[in-house]
């Protein structure tokens, strides 16, 4: 079963910062995802802990063929344009494992239904 | 009515980049909320147009008296900690109207559920 599911491991990726609470913000965010999730985690592109690279090497030792990337980033900027296509080509070629970059969450229908309710309820 | 609806007006926050793909991206993601909510406008931070001081400028010629900035940031770091507060007491002062900073709205409950539905939509 080459493309089985439990074959492929997803990695939330957000930004990274010096600041705790920013990570700590991301977790909670992921929070529903990862627990329903199993084969999903969270990392970093710079700056917090665990790091893309550890997370992709992770998934190696796990026995993933596969990692799809999901970029919990609103817009598409340099970021998602050069430096993360530029890291997944190193670390897929490092660690033997394919790597698929997906369009960021800020991308999704879902996320402009959900910042609309957002905003309802903020100004009621 | 000093606290009348019509008299706050809701600014939605991002970050800005020098790619014009970024705005787009974030006009789409704030489409439904602007159709829904007149008194809503989208602005950013720095490197996209409008900017946010070009928005509080209109707010206040608008008659406005007060403007709530709901960031369309993901998690608090130091633009939100320091640089945008900064940005608020300047324009404040320079426009003669009351601003008040929300928290991001990555760390608002329904967007971790929105999150997860993606994400369950997204592995399927």
């Amino acid at each position: 079963m080459a493309n089985s599911k439990s074959e492929v491991k997803t990695i939330l990726l957000a930004h990274g910062s010096s600041d705790i609470e920013w990570s700590n913000t991301f977790f909670r965010l992921c929070g529903p995802s990862l627990d329903a999730h199993q084969n999903a985690s969270l990392a970093f592109m710079e700056l917090s802990e665990p790091s893309l690279e550890e997370e992709i090497a992770l998934a190696k030792q796990q026995g993933y063929q596969k990692v799809l990337v999901l970029p919990l980033f609103l817009a598409k900027g340099r970021h998602l344009k050069k430096d993360v296509p530029g890291m997944l080509e190193r670390y897929s070629e490092a660690y033997t494992i394919e790597t698929e970059l997906l369009p960021p969450f800020g991308e999704h229908p879902k996320l402009a239904e959900a910042l609309n309710n957002i905003i309802t309820e903020t100004l009621e």
